[in-house]
């Protein structure tokens, strides 16, 4: 199987987080592909994940669940483009599983259409990590944008780290984990 | 890189086109992925395809032009998602290249978004051929069989064994090409 190319943002189109974390990739790539720990940091508090679905695939599903504090839930469905394991993973909310269109936007379906491109790479021992939100035209970047795309990644990614700080101390010291 | 999962159509929501063909497969994929065979075979006559271009890998661009005789012209553009020589193809109108999500429907913008698994078996010296044409709802679906995708693809298809046939010949007796 080929891989996709260089993913070059668009200024016009795309939001971009790029920050240096110090934890290694592997940890971060885990934290991104196994429910148990995307249920911990994948919605900024006092939002909570509370489910998650993860076929990881070309085509597999990508399910979660945030919920308010007041319990408003909102639920995101997409589907698994590349999966390249510690290095690099791309879904998209413009197709559910199996590679099937979202359906049209509609009074049920405010979904925003966005591919996320989530890159890893090694830099001394910590990583960094690039997620590049790719919109198709300059409305949808504008809503993703106000919605907070910044702060909510950011403080997404923030928990990430804990979480991943906290993988790291149980297999550092394997022992305190009993 | 993982392969995605078997596709299983959804009568409720695609069309398929399966049909054995006495061509190998290897030409049938020959005339997916080159773009000077799809100027020969992609449009029912007697429209023609005048412009083709392919980046053969998850992300590239799939693009046609289609004329009409009277000049009339249909562009088409897609991203591959899947490719793996020989045996399966697939694209998807949904996304732009780079995995963009296409831009909502709008007046400049009627496209249909489809995403299309192409599979190629051997069945003897020939190819079990099945296109399944994946929609986002039954509205599309719908619109997509109004459009004529039975007798559409059918058509498009006989030309390709024809191009095939052509191909196959010119391979048999090298000598002849000269």
């Amino acid at each position: 199987m080929k891989r996709s190319g260089p993913h070059v943002p668009d200024p016009r189109l795309d939001l971009v987080l790029e920050r240096v974390v110090d934890v290694p990739r592997e940890l971060v790539w885990a934290a991104w592909t196994t429910p148990e720990h995307v249920l911990r940091w994948f919605t900024p508090a006092p939002w909570a994940t509370v489910d998650c679905e993860i076929d990881l695939r070309p085509g597999g599903i990508f399910r979660t669940l945030s919920r308010s504090p007041e319990g408003v839930e909102f639920p995101n469905v997409a589907c698994y483009l590349e999966v390249i394991e510690n290095e690099r993973l791309i879904w998209t909310t413009a197709l559910r599983p199996g590679f099937r269109p979202s359906a049209p936007p509609s009074e049920e379906n405010h979904g925003l259409r966005v591919t996320a491109v989530i890159s890893f790479e090694p830099q001394g021992s910590g990583t960094r990590y690039t997620a590049i939100a790719i919109h198709g035209d300059e409305a949808e970047r504008k809503r993703h944008d106000e919605m907070g795309f910044h702060d909510g990644w950011g403080t997404a990614l923030d928990q990430l780290v804990a979480l991943a700080r906290e993988l790291q101390t149980n297999l550092d010291s394997p022992k305190e984990r009993r």
